[in-house]
């Protein structure tokens, strides 16, 4: 038995996200229809993670297994060949057979993108979200420095009952803002996310740039637990599972 | 009787070019619809230059009169509200009396990107040319200086005799062949392109790189003032004009 990692890049405009559903176009419901296409069987697919409708990637990790003999680089052939141009398998090789995309990951890194220009932008459109407000960004910045280390990000987490976890201590490893001409990026490390962390962490920053949540504001969301005094939540499209470490 | 310059970006991927035609969604007829619905009568836009299908800008330049009073504002913000979301007009401003898009360039810049990684990019897929092959930078750097300075270009002009013009001489001011990660650019300024002369220049420079025109062959095709020996032309979809000088 085989365990076979691929690295994917994918534009998520069209997509209902990451995981598969009865009748609609999802990213693994994709890929498992090339694999069974390829291998005559169907086969499952554990990724680091779901990503949500809208939402990019350039380095999402996912796993699978088989007994095929077909080498690596031919399934990344065969991948690349029965899938549509919106889905790019990038690498496959063959991990260790306790390698699991999900339990193994070590850290992900998201960037949230922002384009800044008075005019919203014609080429990029579907990559970034489109905020022409004047921004205090050293305030951002300073701010977004209390998100760093192991907290509680309970206030950050999706309301939606669905998702919640209960453990919702994570580690963010690295965030940095920074402008360059109309673009601002959010780049992210840390060794999990909640259900759309990222967005709501973004969404909040904005409030504090633009003057509407004051100086102080994370450490004061952050210490009392509660989704209602966080911003709202950045739109997907600006979204990108960047990389994912194991 | 106002003179107002546009500048305009797109996403060249879902229009038949610039220049309108019947029937067929271009970048000219769209615009020229908004103008009417502002204005409420035909107006007659004058680009810079047209634009082949599948072909993008960040800074296509044109320009039409008009009587009204409108403030060159409030013609941005009507003509963006009126425009699909991949045009753009990024800019409105009057100009002197005289100015006239195409008859008054001084230069043009275009960027022809191409992307080199083994799998193709699920994200920029209509922004470049999909190039995995290995090719010899050095040489193309190096024979692309025999493309700068006033020359005559007619071997890299379309052969088609629509868009044949008798004077094939334009100069090339920049010409530069940058790498940055997965991706080449290759940035081309002149005072004036001929119809196809920047994706037939990519596509004989791409032959060099490759090893299949050998060393001395931009001289001796521009000698030659022959199509046929140059090679085939680079798609659309990696070019974009960058900007129009003044």
């Amino acid at each position: 038995m085989k365990n076979i990692k691929l690295t994917i890049e994918y534009d998520g405009t069209y997509f209902f996200g990451w995981q598969i559903q009865k009748n609609k176009r999802t990213i693994q419901g994709e890929i498992e229809k090339a694999l069974k296409k390829i291998f005559q069987k169907n086969i499952h697919l554990i990724a680091s993670g779901r990503t949500d409708r809208g939402v990019h990637a350039l380095g999402q990790v996912a796993n699978f297994k088989t007994d095929s003999t077909l080498p690596v680089n031919k399934v990344l052939n065969a991948l690349n060949a029965n899938l549509a141009d919106d889905i790019a398998i990038v690498s496959t090789e063959e991990a260790s057979k306790n390698f699991h995309a999900q339990y193994s990951v070590k850290s992900k890194t998201y960037r949230y993108t922002l384009f800044t220009r008075v005019v919203k932008s014609a080429q990029l459109k579907n990559f970034c979200y489109h905020y022409p407000y004047p921004l205090n960004l050293k305030l951002m910045k300073r701010e977004a420095k209390n998100l760093l280390g192991r907290k509680n990000f309970k206030s950050f987490q999706a309301s939606d009952s669905e998702h919640k976890e209960k453990n919702a201590v994570r580690t963010i490893k690295i965030f940095s803002v920074t402008r360059k001409g109309d673009f601002i990026y959010f780049d992210i490390e840390a060794d999990g996310f909640l259900y759309k962390m990222v967005r709501n962490i973004v969404g909040t920053l904005l409030e504090i740039g633009r003057g509407r949540f004051k100086k102080g504001s994370i450490k004061h969301i952050l210490l009392k637990k509660n989704r209602i005094l966080a911003g709202t939540t950045a739109p997907a499209k600006g979204l990108c599972l960047l990389k994912v470490k194991y």
